[in-house]
């Protein structure tokens, strides 16, 4: 087994998972911090100049896991790999946030979907030349949403 | 503590650390190999039509960690938060690589900076709504790249 501490913790207005909201665009307004805990701040030297950096968590609160997950966006069920669901083999959360400034070992964070309390295992940098693609196909997730478009042109 | 245990290993043609090349372009020819482990293959289900995967594993052949990191394109040291060293408290990686198939619960993937046996933890889409980002500031990366940039058209 490979084990970790955490090195900080989320504070969130967001207490239970079902209080993240489901698109990324309705998260922008929401603002959390993560603690630090101090024997780990002066790790974060130099952390400032990033507008986005990743911040790898623990899914503290997830059921047990799952090979297979459904998606929000798809009625049928994903290998769960395929998704970013919770259940997963190792809870594991990944999220691109962005950093509005560091106070005192505070992170004021925006765009998030951590839940409060969540433990905070990493740290990074967003780094777009490692990070970001421009080129890229993304799978079942590109039908589910020519799918949920086609609908909601039919219904409006 | 908490504890993980590895969904699958990495066969690289990289040993040593020092093996990687250390610019992104020209890890464009690497070939590797992604074993997911028997028990966990049925979670690869529809991952095949990303064209981009977040690994999540663990630098395995880490030396001890460190709250400061002298990364390669920068003379000084930084917060180790502020880079992707190795030598960070909770020793986890993240590369987004290239998926060109999978077969038989092996993803053969391109692009990467894995070295051999590494342990993966978790596998997820890279989804570009959320994992990438056409606006953004990269502190003190952006200064190191701009002086070495100067260093080369002065050297030419």
């Amino acid at each position: 087994m490979i084990g970790f501490e955490p090195i900080g913790v989320v504070h969130s207005p967001f207490v239970e998972p079902s209080d993240v909201p489901r698109y990324v665009a309705d998260r922008a307004d929401a603002k959390g911090i993560v603690e630090v805990f101090p024997a780990y701040r002066e790790g974060l030297l130099d952390l400032e100049g990033f507008s986005h950096i990743i911040l790898i968590w623990y899914f503290h609160k997830s059921k047990e896991a799952s090979l297979v997950a459904t998606p929000p966006y798809d009625a049928g069920t994903k290998g769960v790999f395929a998704t970013r669901s919770p259940r997963r083999p190792n809870g594991i959360g990944l999220t691109v946030v962005e950093l509005e400034r560091i106070e005192d070992g505070i992170l004021h964070i925006r765009r998030f979907d951590m839940i409060d309390n969540t433990p905070v295992l990493d740290i990074k940098p967003h780094i777009p030349e490692f990070d970001s693609k421009t080129e890229f196909r993304i799978g079942w997730l590109e039908d589910a949403r020519r799918t949920a478009n086609h609908k909601t042109a039919r219904s409006s």
